[in-house]
């Protein structure tokens, strides 16, 4: 019954955004000028998404034959991944969709709130954060525990038989987390070249050229610009966060399979055998009801409240939640999981592990996760040290302002690949690279409730925006800005969460990798190992220049668009002709879809290529899942630094450029905006924009859509860690000897010419079961033959099979 | 006699640097004006010297006693491993000496040449150009081989033993190559950081404060600055190159040695059974003959030659000295190698090489760094796409210049890596990890000839410095124009070459560690190893930001110090008051000795860090070793990456900017000096500077350091790959095997609390001989009892022992 669990919960959150949503669309949008502005931005976002989906739509047909394909050639894979994966890019890209729509309506509700009173604007700009976060958390939950419960159905009949057809049931729901992966490329990588190419394409243009100021309703490109906001920070962090979510839970559940497996193969507990699996769920499931507690204690009672007091309203929701998930885990683990459980340590055997130190790892990913985040304000945040220093190196010029940012960038690496690696040591010295999952499983548990912070900030700036071309009372902009200040700092430490969060899913992939394929490991001192390390190291550095180079051109097409509208509608100037919007819209949104194609090219056809041209040439299936893990291994650890640094850089420099708004003291004397300094700064933020906004968020996506990808093909080069031919003897041995406890084999008729046969022996070795599991394979007769071999030689066998005639089960009395 | 080989060939070369030595210096070296500059920063550059000198001494002392510490507390480290490291430094320093004094006693020779003919210009700055790569590359032969002939002699008694007494030998030799790179740390870095920190405050007081043009002898700063030249680009690079030759032939002989424990514990060549420990050396010496040819190649004509031409000249030298190398790496493989070896290869056992095969692997070694060359050309070329691209994005600004120089050393790593990823698969499969160290030793071997191109590239800027200061005829700037413009063409590849052979080395420096501590490989799929290979790979990252930020660092206090003396020294400005060079010598020289010690500590501090805390805390030793190598790979795979970003983006930037001189087409107008978009790229140089001159060479230092730490640390952590406790039954159970052929027992008695044994067994299977070692420690009673019952065992035995009376040698009837 508790497989239900995560459901339930899941549909609560659904059903509490659904109401939290009406809640926000009863509210009041606001007047004429408002809601025309607001319209247009919401028709932007609705026409990026529309394009989307239509790309999405052949990418998805593309992969889906393409998975198709394969499972039909390889044995060990599923048609039913391709299911899996449609629903995946489906949920990811609903979810989306639900996101995006309810920030754009958000927004104009928060300007007109903010003409009332600020507690008022923070409820509904949280609010529509809130519908956000529960709809990308909700359905992750829903769809990914969903799938569980057919395949389990489907693969088992829904009840534990052994860890193979376990692994198989997860190995289709990698397809599910692909799929959802997928749409985050989409979103993030073309979310982000969109955001940045609108911008910058309105200021060339509007600011510089036509001397028009930011945000002019004359300017054609200035509604892309503000859809850009929303399709990068909104859509694309949620799109991020829902594939990473996914991907977690996943590689938490592989996992907790073999520990299982470790432990003899099955176990004995209240949910049906499957605890350490759906562990896993149940902590997102909680996660959810807990973000839905947490948004509720965000709320301020007086109107003359400043950043900090909304910044503290904030915090009480983030932290009551990370403590009531570090309570729930703690619940759960002890509830679900047996007291003491057996796991394999590399190069140390099994070991005996209590499931308090389960626990203590789900501690490590909530600490580890609320450090990162402040390690990244603290290299960001206006008024600290880094920042400073920025501002006093812009007083010699751009030159000086880019060193500072990029070796704040690359400082900042420091203590967070620190904490990173005492995170992996830790979690995994707990609870084996179980723990290192569940530690991501617990730290993304608030999901919800980070989505929900990270929202806010995006639909206060628009809001911001909207006060400000409407033309309201200034107080209504002060009201707004003080949200959006407050939203900038969340945004930076949503980047932190969201770098930490992908690199520990990153790592939880690449150990269900590494059991999926059964591989002994990946040792880098072969050197096709080691050149794919490099290789691996190399491809985060190419996506980012793509990335960047992407937004160059894409800006570029923009600014011709721009220029065309000035000279060809007559009156534009004037406010009498009214500007092409949805033409500037278009071109953001092909452009941005036309050029996150070679960044996504590269991520998808280097594992592939890696995968597939060795086998043609005949290589070793082992050693090339080797060659691949030692990608895997490059592309996280180069990825996760690129991503620091520049998330770090662009968020540093673009702080040091706001210093100067309320000005700052450079050599004894009070600099603002529009001095040599400022400008200088204004410099280092425009290499900044693309970093932050661009290539640096892009990074979680590049390594965890590595991830998967690997984890997809996995199967295809270990096929269940058995692909040399066992021999009738070693199996027949293995039956025979003193210490075999029973004997199951799950025996599949497929056709006459295609049979097998599943055989576990379990054993009782040293005071433990320990499972060995082989496999027959071959025509109906041979497979047959070699099961009725088996049956004489076992003293206790259990045969299950589709033809019923074939089933068997008996027991004698143990020789000895 | 082959021994002595490449003695004689470095002792013929570092004769033929004399000789081209005092040819040089019997040149004119001008008269009244030209003579004093070049004297002050003669003056300088051995200011310079001698401060780190002084550093070096401080250092040399601390590193001695702490390896002394550890040669007498782990019993299989030789306290020769200190004199050898001594040794190392101060050939590595003499060397530097050469080379910084002949560039600066070359480049007024150069200046005063030219005003006869380009010919004669060339034809000295490259004569002190092959001084200084002669030097070099003969002291590193020369000592190397030196200390491997006094050790083999000390050890082995000049003659065969086991491989265990050969790795003995190896190991203390490690302490040369350790030496060697140290001073390297010192010369490289401390040198980027002063040559960019007298560059940048000599400009920002002289040129924008006091407008007083570039190389003004008014500026006190403007010696500082001259002298960085020689200070980066030739002792640095100089020191870089040495400290890669000497590890490159190191490791290659590390590797060598494993060929004959893999072939049986010895073989019978002759070369007294260690031909494939010389063919190193062989090749490094075959290489110091082959330079001095390709110097001497090295000659124009025709008085109106032009870049081209030059160009041309130094190909001819260059491309012939690599065809000779090929050649006799063809004929040093053939004679020196058995024409069958067995090598060992990862997961796939012993397996029959051909040396031809070799042969191969050292091609693959000079393909690849022909090829890096050209890449490294391409993207940092003048007329080039990447650079035309960059001057296009100055057109909008610094921030596009920026971002565009940026994309560019990004996207450079592309094929960089591919090719360096080919290179390591190519040469293993080859020829397994020797392959990959005998790829990077062909590479290396013409050292001599690749330092001769890149030291008279700064000595013709030099040149050309002069001539401007003393008001020469345009002609002779012209001339020396020439031959700057082609010196910086060869600054960028070989940058492209330094790196190739730092990261080749480092490879092979890796295999010797891993062999050295007899670690199965280095599996990522630990959780403590992972962790690690995030720690390296970060190392790199803040290495590069403690760099640059230092660079800005002592830039400041030398503007502090010009700005004084344009306050305190009266008639200055008017050239009635001299300036006080010496004083920003000074502070250029204390500071960036000082600035580089941060990153030195990081450099050295980690790896120690890594193999000791944990030892603390009882962690197993091999255990740690697995952990260092994987920190050990990331920093390789990281510091690679960050090289040829950093290196190549400078030197795009750099080039973008020089474009503007002649001119160039943007948006249809031709753009000049002085420009809106050159004041753009000369910002993107800015932050290029400290990207090519002071981090990126950097990382290659960083990346061998790190390796040589690790490997002398591994027989601490490996003790020879023998570890665990060996009982007495198994050491007998192998002697008294059917197949054993003989024993062979070295017995070393230390004192009565302390003797040890090393038990060789060789065994015949499978139609080749295997030897098994096992060493025995104890007592001096408990040892010679154990040897006693390995005698009764045994029914040929060997004992050789530093006493007489224990030696002993049978052989009875072979049972059967």
């Amino acid at each position: 019954m508790m497989i239900y669990m995560p459901i339930a919960m899941a549909l609560l959150g659904l059903i509490y955004m659904i109401v939290k949503k009406s809640w926000v669309m009863k509210q009041d949008a606001g007047d004429g000028k408002m809601k025309e502005i607001s319209d247009h931005i919401y028709e932007g976002a609705l026409a990026f998404l529309n394009a989307e989906y239509r790309l999405l739509a052949i990418f998805v047909v593309i992969v889906s034959v393409a998975l198709a394909a394969v499972s039909f050639i390889v044995p060990t894979t599923h048609w039913l991944i391709v299911i899996a994966f449609i629903f995946g890019a489906f949920f990811s890209a609903f979810a989306g969709n639900i996101g995006m729509k309810i920030a754009t309506k958000t927004n104009v509700r928060t300007t007109q709130a903010a003409r009332t009173s600020l507690p008022n604007a923070l409820k509904i700009s949280f609010g529509g954060g809130t519908v956000m976060g529960l709809g990308v958390a909700g359905l992750a939950v829903l769809g990914l525990t969903l799938f569980f419960i057919i395949f389990f159905w489907v693969f088992m009949d829904s009840a534990w038989t052994n860890t193979m057809d376990m692994t198989i049931v997860l190995e289709t729901l990698a397809g599910f987390s692909l799929g959802a992966e997928s749409i985050a490329l989409f979103a993030r990588v073309g979310g982000g070249i969109y955001t940045k190419a609108a911008d910058v394409g309105a200021d060339l243009v509007g600011k510089v050229e036509a001397g028009i100021p930011e945000d002019d309703p004359r300017n054609p490109a200035t509604i892309a610009d503000n859809v850009g906001d929303n399709v990068g920070d909104v859509a694309g962090m949620g799109a991020d966060l829902f594939g990473s979510y996914v991907a977690t839970v996943l590689a938490a559940m592989v996992l907790g399979n073999y520990v299982i497996k470790d432990m003899g193969g099955m176990i004995d507990d209240a949910f049906g055998g499957i605890g350490p699996i759906l562990l896993p769920m149940a902590i997102a499931g909680a996660g959810i009801i807990i973000s839905v507690i947490g948004t509720m204690l965000v709320k301020i009672k007086s109107n003359d409240a400043k950043e900090a007091q909304v910044m503290g309203a904030l915090n009480v929701g983030n932290w009551t939640s990370i403590g009531l998930v570090a309570i729930s885990c703690f619940a759960l683990v002890t509830w679900m999981l047996p007291e003491t459980m057996k796991m394999n340590f590399f190069g140390e055997g099994l070991q005996e592990i209590s499931s308090m130190r389960v626990f203590y790892a789900t501690l490590v990913g909530l600490v580890v996760g609320a450090l990162i985040s402040s390690i990244t304000e603290y290299y960001t945040g206006l008024g600290k040290k880094p920042i400073l220093k920025i501002v006093q190196q812009s007083s010699t010029g751009a030159g000086t302002n880019i060193i500072a940012g990029l070796a704040t960038g690359m400082i900042s690496t420091f203590s967070s690949v620190l904490l990173f690696a005492l995170a992996i040591w830790a979690s995994y010295a707990f609870a084996g690279f179980y723990g290192v999952a569940l530690a991501a499983s617990a730290m993304m548990a608030t999901t919800a409730m980070q989505l929900a912070i990270d929202a806010f900030g995006p639909i206060s700036d628009n809001a911001g925006g909207i006060a400000e071309m409407s033309e309201q009372d200034p107080i209504v902009r002060e009201r707004t800005d003080i949200l959006d200040s407050v939203g900038n700092t969340t945004a930076a430490t949503g980047k932190g969460f969201a770098i930490a969060s992908a690199a520990l899913t990153s790592l939880a992939l690449f150990a269900a990798y590494v059991t999926f394929t059964g591989i002994d490991g990946i040792n880098i001192f072969k050197a096709p190992v080691l050149a794919m390390l490099f290789v691996g190291g190399m491809v985060p550095v190419v996506f980012s220049a793509l990335a960047m180079n992407a937004v160059g051109k894409a800006a570029m097409q923009m600014v011709h668009e721009v220029r065309r509208q000035f000279r060809d509608i007559p009156g534009i100037m004037e406010g009498t002709g009214k500007p092409q919007y949805d033409k500037c819209v278009e071109i953001s949104t092909q452009a941005s879809l036309k050029e996150m194609m070679l960044p996504g090219l590269l991520t998808i056809g280097f594992p592939i290529i890696i995968a597939f041209v060795p086998m043609i040439f005949g290589m070793n299936n082992m050693a090339i899942a080797e060659m691949l893990g030692g990608y895997m291994a490059g592309v996280t650890v180069s990825g996760v630094l690129w991503a620091i640094f520049q998330n770090n850089a662009g968020g540093a420099w673009d702080n040091a450029k706001k210093s100067f708004e309320a000005g700052v003291m450079i050599n004894g004397e009070m600099t603002y905006k529009g001095s040599e300094a400022h400008k200088a700064a204004v410099t280092g933020d425009t290499v900044g924009d693309p970093f932050k906004d661009t290539s640096g968020p892009s990074m979680n996506i590049l390594i965890k859509l590595t991830c998967l990808i690997g984890l997809v093909i996995a199967p295809i080069l270990g096929g269940h860690a058995i692909t040399e031919e066992v021999s009738m003897t070693e199996i027949e041995s293995s039956i025979m000897k003193e210490d075999t406890k029973k004997v199951y084999v799950e025996f599949e008729v497929e056709s006459d010419d295609l049979a097998t046969a599943v055989v576990s022996v379990t054993e009782f070795q040293n005071g433990e079961n320990k499972v060995e599991e082989y496999v027959i394979s071959g025509t109906f007769n041979e497979v047959n033959a070699k099961v009725e071999r088996l049956k004489k030689g076992a003293s206790s066998i259990k045969v299950k099979s589709n033809r019923a005639e074939l089933e068997e089960e008996f027991s004698v009395e143990v020789r000895k």
